[in-house]
């Protein structure tokens, strides 16, 4: 019936929601011949995900897009309990900071996940001519373990198809009040529709695609078909709890209505989540009301069910809405796939963990997945890193996945009431003790991102205490704001390391000033200078010297009583074309017009301000290894294990 | 020959530069049937001017833009001197800062004309569907004086015809090294093409149209076809002297080549400005060596003529380039129009002034231009505001472009040298003891923008110095960074205030916890619910009751004890869809999370903590009128000199 065509590319995404165009944006970025595709006719545009962590924050201005965020989104920095007081009315009982305001330069923000793609998408089209194709399912997958070992073959084969603009757009269905767009669709109630979207597109002709891949990334979802073709089990509880999420511009004289709140009511915890363009979300548990459990008849839920629920928990303030923008009910079932990494096929996202939205985490964790597989898989695709670095992505992404769900487990019993939380849940690390503050507060660094707990491996190679206290291998490198010492300009950290691709050695140069001390940086240049250095070794042909590793100065000194031209050549790369590399050093210091900009960064870090340190930072800012300035050898032993023997000859064709 | 249709629009806009986009985008935000034309086929992509000021930023940030402009621009806070030593080599002197960093939220920003024309642009496709109709030419403008007070009439004729693409897209000169695009085709060192543009289309049959205008607006540049039309005359020196400008990437060991200096030479003062994507623009004399005097030959002048300057001004550094992304001549003309209105046409941007670039204000004050006429112009076509306001415009912007000239003028000597100046400038009010430190530092404050001097006028009530001390009618309102009482959020009144054509009433409510001032309070707001306040006075049929004037209140407790809803309905109005609206209340509190919100507003502005005060602001953020809490009648009669009388029936049809 249809005609079949074959193609080839170096990676194959499935799934564009937030993993998917993370994991795209580095192969966009770094010129890799990638698609990426997903089932759905158009992106999101209202409700799903809304919150962003710092750490997603500083992601995003690694990109360059984070002051898009900023601009629209709503920012959040406290969170406010109510609960009844002594005569059962509802108050206001503390208030607690959600983020550490000296930990990053942003805090939390709120935006709808639409906005963030878009974002994304627009940083994906500046850099690339790569394309989300839209509409578009995969049928089968057949992978050949054989060709596994040979880097320039295409293990993977999948059969894609092409739907029509129909089934690529299902309508949504309608709640109780007149025709809001709800999200149902897209809930995981629903059942899951790629089998039958695959049994319609295979009643029309010519609408097949055979693609051969080296590399496949699944980010499809929590019912991830690739998942399943690959029979990675999908482990977690059984017990799914029913949630009513609805976006709206409130009508209330409930005076925290704009802030992060949690409402304490004998029907289990309200979750109020004030957003941009005036909307507010309610997060609502819903299963006493209706006494659903189990599987639920999705036909049964009404946006009048959920705005009833909102007005029973919210008594006795007045509460209704009449604008709303996005509702969806969903079940919690918390999941853990017990295996990220099949060969050369990834998963990432809800396709690997699933957990309640509660700990405002979801698609800052997927966006994070995405980010670590795709910078290693770009470097692998091009034939720069040796294939062995992304068996790292496993071990650092199920250890935080695992994380987060113990966290949700923790929070789950605080916000249904008691009575009501499963009994088989008993290896919930939870205590009758612990309250919601308590949870919060321990997990403040985890969830904001402040911390990452990675391993070691062939990426992070452990130690340095005693030479940067703070600079801790495997998390990522503490932001500061720092001054350019050619023009001034005060930047985060976050920013100047920017998500190109190349490793970053941080040349922390300490005092100039001090006789000793040049002597030591100059020493340090001299060897990135001579054959032996990775600079050299690892250059590629016709490429700059910083192709693949850039060497970034931070010094001490205030910066008027240093010159640009004091630092040695090698750290200020000169240029044919363009001269001196003026963005290359940069100075702890303050700024008289820019608050921010504080000059205790070497503080921050833990480093002595007279002898600096040698930091290696990996494409995503998180710290590989950390030396004193005369370790070139350690350091050069800690690229021998990532990159490829230089003599290889290297695909630099790409979409860039 | 050509067949001619008449069409109809109320404001006709010529000229798409920064003075024409900044008045259009007040038709475009205020929904005026407006229509903007440029003779050039495309915008601006390199050169041309690049200096923001924080005054500039301001506005850009009431458009909601300016994130988009600090994403991009070097910032530069700082003025290097550099003059030979003793020994004749060539030294830093002294170091200097641009601008006030408590001031304004924005310092000075550099970054190409073609970026901010960009932003412009989306502002107005973000609230119209406004176009710019590139490649047409205005041929003839009739003025009908006897239709100028009839506020339905079409006074203006203008007669339009489109350019061939050849013609509206000239292509650049090249300069001697190796096909640079070159900025000579729109250097004021050209001469005008505008006869010789019409005279080609005349050849081409229908091409013709015929507009009648209610308004006309010429930011026709400083050839002004307009200007030209209205016979004002354009007065000025005589003495032009001869600047080359280039924007290049410099291969140079300068050590402050990315810093803004000035480098003082035996042939002159050298200019350096940095700038986005590591260019760096110089602006260099050039009489010298080429003895051009009075008229210039363009083909004489090449971009080795350029460069050769360079660097001989730097040496004994090195200095050459080969990255060149623009260049230009220009000769400085300082020129200031007699009138800048004529019935109802407008004249905005250089149109009505010319001064060199040195003082890095010209596109600045253009933009300013722009704003003041366009918000005026805005809500009288649209049938709102009196006509009589229109008369503030030139009220106010010629005293502004009168001192812009002055300054100028104080500034040439000190980058010429003295013997090249013209001895009929003697009219300048500098001596020879003045140095460019000592002006510089004199005009920090107009030239950033924090002082603009605006006279009394219908728009502009003096007194309450008593009240408010540093609230000074006619002057921009002091920026601060208040709190949102219903969301915590810490913003800029700059943002706060945007730019939506609203006048509107600051409330500094002062502290509501003491309550004989909550009685203050209480009775105003029973004022402005009573039929005789202004917003149910003037409010427009079928409009919400904040469509003409927004009630903003910010007062001065800490936000912790007050509660949104303690403050009266009329301050937070609600509305049947949207319930309250939570972004009327505002606090000048301090926040933990954001260091530039200090709380110390009502400090700033000079109002007593307790009492507070009551400010009118215009749609452009200056201060219209300040009084006392009590002083309703006060703050009438200030809007009935404003709006027309409520009974005439307005129309609100408009491109929103």
């Amino acid at each position: 019936m249809t005609e079949s065509s074959i193609s080839y590319t170096d990676v194959l995404i499935i799934g564009a929601g937030p993993s998917g165009l993370m994991a795209a944006y580095w192969m966009a970025r770094c010129g890799v011949n990638a698609r990426i595709i997903d089932k759905r006719g158009t992106k999101v545009f209202t409700g799903q995900a809304d919150g962003l962590r710092p750490r997603t924050l500083e992601l995003l201005d690694s990109i360059g897009v984070v002051h898009r965020v900023l601009h629209e989104a709503c920012e959040a920095a406290e969170f406010t309990f109510w609960a009844p007081s002594e005569d059962g009315r509802l108050k206001r009982q503390e208030q607690h900071p959600i983020h550490d305001v000296n930990n990053s330069p942003f805090g939390n923000c709120l935006l709808n996940q639409g906005r963030i793609e878009r974002f994304i998408l627009d940083a994906i089209r500046d850099c690339s001519d790569l394309e989300v194709e839209r509409g578009v399912i995969a049928e089968s997958l057949e992978y050949d373990e054989a060709l596994e070992n040979s880097s320039d073959a295409y293990p993977i084969t999948v059969t894609l198809r092409t739907l029509s603009e129909e089934d690529a757009n299902p309508s949504p269905a309608h709640g109780g009040s007149g025709g809001v767009r709800n999200g149902l669709f897209r809930s995981n109630i629903t059942p899951d529709d790629w089998d039958d979207l695959i049994r319609k597109s295979k009643e029309r002709p010519g609408n097949v695609e055979t693609v051969k891949a080296k590399y496949l990334i699944g980010c499809d979802g929590a019912h991830s078909w690739t998942r399943k073709q690959l029979n990675i089990p999908f482990e977690g509880s059984t017990t799914e709890h029913i949630w009513g999420v609805v976006d709206m511009v409130p009508i209330t004289n409930f005076p925290d209505i704009r802030r992060v709140c949690t409402v304490e009511t004998e029907h289990g915890t309200l979750l109020i989540i004030p957003r941009e363009r005036q909307l507010v979300r309610l997060y609502l548990p819903l299963q006493v009301v209706d006494g659903i459990s189990g599987s639920l008849d999705r036909s049964s839920v009404t946006l009048d069910m959920v705005r009833q629920r909102a007005k029973e928990m919210l008594r006795p303030f007045d509460f209704d809405f009449k604008v709303c923008d996005w509702w969806t009910v969903y079940q919690v079932g918390r999941r853990l796939a017990s295996n990220f990494t099949k060969g050369r096929i990834h998963l990432a996202g809800d396709a690997i963990h699933t957990h309640s939205p509660k700990a405002g985490l979801g698609m800052n964790m997927s966006m994070q997945d995405g980010f670590n597989i795709g910078w290693k898989m770009a470097l692998v695709a091009k034939g720069v890193a040796r294939p062995s670095i992304l068996a790292t992505y496993e071990l650092e992404r199920k250890r935080t996945a695992q994380m987060l769900i113990d966290l949700d487990r923790r929070l789950q019993p605080l916000f249904v009431k008691q009575q009501q939380s499963d009994a088989t849940e008993s290896t919930a690390p939870s205590n009758g003790k612990e309250t919601l503050i308590d949870v919060i507060q321990l997990s403040i660094a985890f969830a904001n991102g402040y911390a990452c707990h990675y391993g070691p491996s062939s990426l992070v190679h452990k130690g340095g205490e005693n030479i940067a206290a703070n600079l801790i291998p495997g998390e990522r490198f503490p932001p500061v704001k720092v001054r350019n010492q050619a023009d001034g300009q005060a930047w985060w950290t976050t920013r100047l390391f920017k998500s190109d691709g190349r490793f970053r050695i941080v040349l922390l140069a300490g005092d100039l000033r001090h006789k000793y001390q040049r002597q030591r940086v100059e020493a340090f240049s001299a060897h990135l200078a001579s054959a032996e250095s990775v600079l050299q070794r690892y250059r590629l042909e016709g490429e700059k010297l910083d192709s693949l590793i850039e060497v970034i100065t931070i010094h001490s000194a205030p910066m008027r009583e240093m010159d640009f031209p004091d630092f040695p050549e090698m750290l200020r790369l000169f240029d044919q074309e363009r001269g001196w590399a003026y963005d290359k050093i940069w100075s702890d210091d303050d700024c008289f017009w820019d608050r921010q900009c504080t000059g205790k960064g070497y503080e921050t870090w833990g480093v002595d301000r007279i002898r600096g340190a040698l930091v290696i930072l990996r494409p995503d800012q998180h710290i590989g290894w950390v030396g004193n300035i005369e370790d070139v050898d350690e350091m050069t032993c800690y690229f021998e294990q990532i990159f490829q023997p230089p003599q290889k000859s290297v695909n630099m064709e790409g979409n860039a």
